[in-house]
């Protein structure tokens, strides 16, 4: 079975997440990088492109040319990563679909409302894969919750609380990752919100499969001078009476990637923090909390690389997005039926995520008045 | 030096927090318990008494009744107790007022604002003093929390965050405990809100003397026929800037009295949860969080009555309040000045935390609209 | 049912475990303190007796006196605590005890085997009750650990982890508790063995009932000048083929009061951490670990005075053993069988943790030769 | 800069380690896996092969026959990886060092002395690099504390506890993994202390740097039949006068794989557990403890792969020692010296790991008495 061929968008010298999708592709030996428009600037993307030890002429200096390119060769691009700030994930998408070529592309989906339509629209039309990754989705204690409540564990639903916390935007920041963050034309009118606060509603409704139909938003720009939100405090409410809440911050000191989910039933209850995330806690009404370890007793351990007792990590859970997209694509290339239990996030979701970070504005903007999603 | 002589209303066979209080007195060696008005039920008090050892001349079957011949005893009780259910707190408490006697009396105030307001009449009209036990104050590391805050060590505050989490609701009950509370007549308009969101909403007013001044809140009910709430998610915005969130729930399962506060400033933070009390983490941005322990390095020692890492719990806490309500008693007894740095919630607290409930109830009915307090 | 009427012999002024004994025989209202002998120098023995408020003519300057002249009154104590230095146990003890007052004595038992023994003839001759306070036997989760494994819920035993760490003698020390407990003389021959090593070792014992048989120790004296042991490392052999070790240092930083236990049969294992003692995790083989908490779900719910979620601590713990010895006294002051479920150390186990302690020293001095207890 | 040629002896269909390794290579994008005699059954190897996307001439049968075949090959491989059982590491890896290729072993180093012993001199001999894949020694947080300690942070040490607890073991098992283990033939004559008691042992000494002299210890077997030990209680000495235990067991209930770590200076201690590697426990004396986080503040952030908050594990650790091997590689290809702050483990570590079970064995034999290692 060949490995599948991975081109870039972005994640040129100096960036962060791009570095994050490569080790995420080779972890589980599905995909070799082969091509890349690393960086808009020309000199920059070669650079790049040789340093990760590409073919120069697979170093693109625009990504037009590369879909372009890519979809005349034989032995083309399987799929593209798109690791770009978010006004530019549209763009690129949009040529790759249009090319016939299948997108992996960070979150959130978009700057606006609009672009995202407009990727929608091309995913729609080419008819080719789109996976966004929303790569917290990919632990697999996340996979384990899913199931669990999926299986009725839970009971009926009726509190779920997410929160993402961080604290490097405590102070006036500047550098390349937090510049672009903090910058409506980069980054889109939501901050805080967009960048981190669609992981944790990501996760919550991943998790728990709810419906969110309202919410209602308090966002708040602590740091003087700063544009964007940098805190978010939302109420939710779900399909069926389930009711939420979740916090985003940048500004909560001592949290690094504090995202934790708990969600309760009427029968059980789950807790998960992503720093330990080999860990989950399982409380059954009326028994102990049980501490359930990833591939440990009361688990299933089917997606799992290593032993109970092994930390898998961050990169692991990103990985599997990366093993699922792969999964998904070998199906398509055979004209198979796509694999079962592959659950990586895909354009509803980032749909879903842009039609969040409005609702947020829109009800902060409106002292917090209960807003659909 | 005399022991201070302590009368309690309610506490009688098969009840709760009675039993806490008489441990709580007991504690510090600063109160002998002599007399009391135990229960509504003649006999039942009469018996409970002598459970206790009471003299019989001062086991009485009413509380007018005892507030009369306390009064007029030459050695007459210091204080009373009042340990009855909310809509029970006003009549003792203003009798004993009345009658020229301390009123200790367990929270919340009152089972409605009328109610609270003749109680703070009263207290101002006796010129005696009134305590709250808001127990939770008590904890030595609550007020070093306070104390750090107040000192600007946490700079200036941005975010609260308090939950106070059970699970014994989950289910329709039915017992001694739950039917009061789940009794509008006796609890008031406010359930989970009033038993227990009061606490969280005074521990995060007292550690960071923040003034709150407009609420959000979403209460539900999920048991279905229960009349009063059972969960409740409220976003609060304080006098100056800072802005929060407090959850309560009895249908948290997993949780048993799972009290938990987390205070972010610009420049450090802490968080605390009741469960293991002896444990604060402190987040000075850009440093490693610290571990705090009740006594130990980099803390105050003056509150604490074994050395660190010999955990205190709930009753110590709780001992704190009798012990300073001894004292504050004391100096009135003498005519002095009140003793520094004693700082146990009194009516002021009581009357904040029944606008509290009042908010809430109004806002949620209103569809979260933001509500003064 | 009157209060016992307890009289103490050390604990004065300065001294830190009186005041711990005096507040645990408070808690559940069972004592009264009446009469002293709380310093071997008089004046400052009657200056401590009256700021407890004890009757002048209760404030005695030397124990023998007291002794004679309550086993003379008609409202004479029912015990005495003890709560001296080391070496100074067995004089105060065998003088009550052959006054036919009962003892309630701090550990370890004594100084030296010949005093431990002489103390143990005077119990065997007077027939009193001698109560040893191995405080930490009071937490209810370790009441609850011994039940467990006598129901035989961990299956056969094979391995006793228990370790006691302390950080406050990593550098010289000189204060009034350092001074006496670094002085063979007042402490005996060990040092942090014979101070913090017996309660790791008794608490060991009193959980699994095991019956220690043989043991390699290696004790160290780390900080120059030290005359006394003040870490050390034990190897335990059990009868019936279990195995252990035992760390008990008094410079390992970081740790306040860290006694930790560890219990593993071949069907479950427990542990428990003094410093939290609120929770404990229980493992059966193949299952996912449990959390029991004080009280909580799947617990005995006998022993608690608060419930679940309020943390009770070491007062409380310390409480029981004076609950016991007063329900214990009771039964022998009417004459009645000792009451079932009372578990508080005695004279036994005073032998038995001294036995240790000299295991410890002549194995250590031995170079480690598995030595018999 | 190209990637490195690796192949593999071991590690076909069904087992485990193998695949470990080949992750663990992949992560940092330094090699490519070329070659493979994958299994002892030469149909089973050529199909492994065949799986991983081997060309079919370099899936061989005979480790001999891939040895001289890759040797021979202008494009052969850099190094080979051993991930056999232990008694077949030292044929092929003295055939791979004869060969003139550089080899990564899996621990312990052999089945025997004499095997180890062989293994050496080959090393020597060939003048090639041996890297020991003491994995767990690649976790950024022990290669900080080994920095500490190096700095002298801690002070001069005094205390080395290690224990690494597992509990697959328990019962009688027999599968794949457990039969070799518990074989001698295959394993050696160590089983627990052999196979983690050496991790153990190693990680301490790899973070202290402290010279182990001797040791004292108690080997169990607890399940009726087993042939080789499932428990370790060890006692150390090292060089200047620190001292240490070790715990390892297959028997522990509850434990996956708890590798735990507490380094104790006359300055400060650390502590570490591997089931949670981005944490670690700072505790200077006087000082509150602090909690270090992977790449946190206070740290060194040079050798992590993500921020902060987003976990590394096993995989990346295992990474860790592929990268460095593969820096060493480039290095010796270049000519160049070999790069700094490169620190896996290598021949000499696996030499010390064998003298420590052989220590262990036979002061087990000799009931405990003080051995060299």
């Amino acid at each position: 079975m060949r490995r599948l061929r991975l081109g870039m968008v972005g994640g040129g010298q100096g960036a962060f997440i791009g570095g994050v999708h490569r080790i995420a592709a080779r972890i589980d030996g599905q995909w070799d990088l082969v091509a890349g428009a690393l960086s808009s600037d020309a000199d920059r993307a070669r650079a790049s492109g040789l340093e990760l030890g590409l073919d120069p002429q697979r170093c693109y200096g625009c990504f037009r040319d590369m879909a372009q390119a890519e979809a005349a060769r034989p032995d083309g691009i399987d799929a593209v990563a798109i690791v770009t700030p978010n006004h530019m994930h549209a763009e690129p998408a949009i040529a790759f679909l249009e090319a016939g070529i299948h997108v992996i592309c960070d979150k959130p989906l978009a700057a606006s409302g609009d672009q995202a339509q407009a990727i929608a629209r091309a995913v729609r039309d080419s008819g080719k894969l789109f996976v966004l990754t929303h790569n917290y989705t990919g632990y697999p204690l996340i996979r384990q919750a899913r199931d669990m409540i999926a299986r009725g564990e839970l009971g009926n639903l009726r509190l779920v609380q997410v929160e993402y916390l961080q604290d490097w935007l405590t102070e006036p920041a500047s550098n390349k990752q937090a510049d672009w963050r903090a910058d409506p034309a980069r980054s889109g009118a939501g901050g805080c919100i967009a960048d981190i606060g669609t992981h944790a509603f990501n996760l919550a409704h991943y998790v728990t499969d709810l419906r969110p139909e309202r919410l209602s938003a308090d966002l708040s720009s602590f740091v003087p001078g700063r544009r964007l939100d940098d805190n978010a405090h939302v109420m939710l409410r779900y399909h069926g009476g389930a009711k939420g809440t979740l916090w985003a911050s940048q500004v909560a000191i001592g949290h690094e990637n504090g995202l934790r989910l708990r969600v309760t039933g009427d029968r059980a209850a789950l807790e998960w923090a992503q720093e330990n995330p080999n860990e989950m806690r399982l409380s059954v009404f009326g028994e102990p909390t049980r501490i359930l370890t990833r591939g440990g007793p009361g688990t299933d351990a089917t997606r799992i690389r290593v032993p109970p007792g092994h930390p898998e990590g961050y990169l692991e859970g990103f990985a599997t997005i990366y093993a699922e997209a792969a999964a998904m694509i070998r199906a398509a290339i055979e004209g198979t039926a796509p694999p079962g239990g592959v659950h990586a996030p895909g354009i509803e979701d980032g749909l879903l995520g842009m039609r969040f970070i409005d609702a947020c504005l829109n009800s902060s903007a409106d002292d917090g008045a209960w807003t659909s999603i």
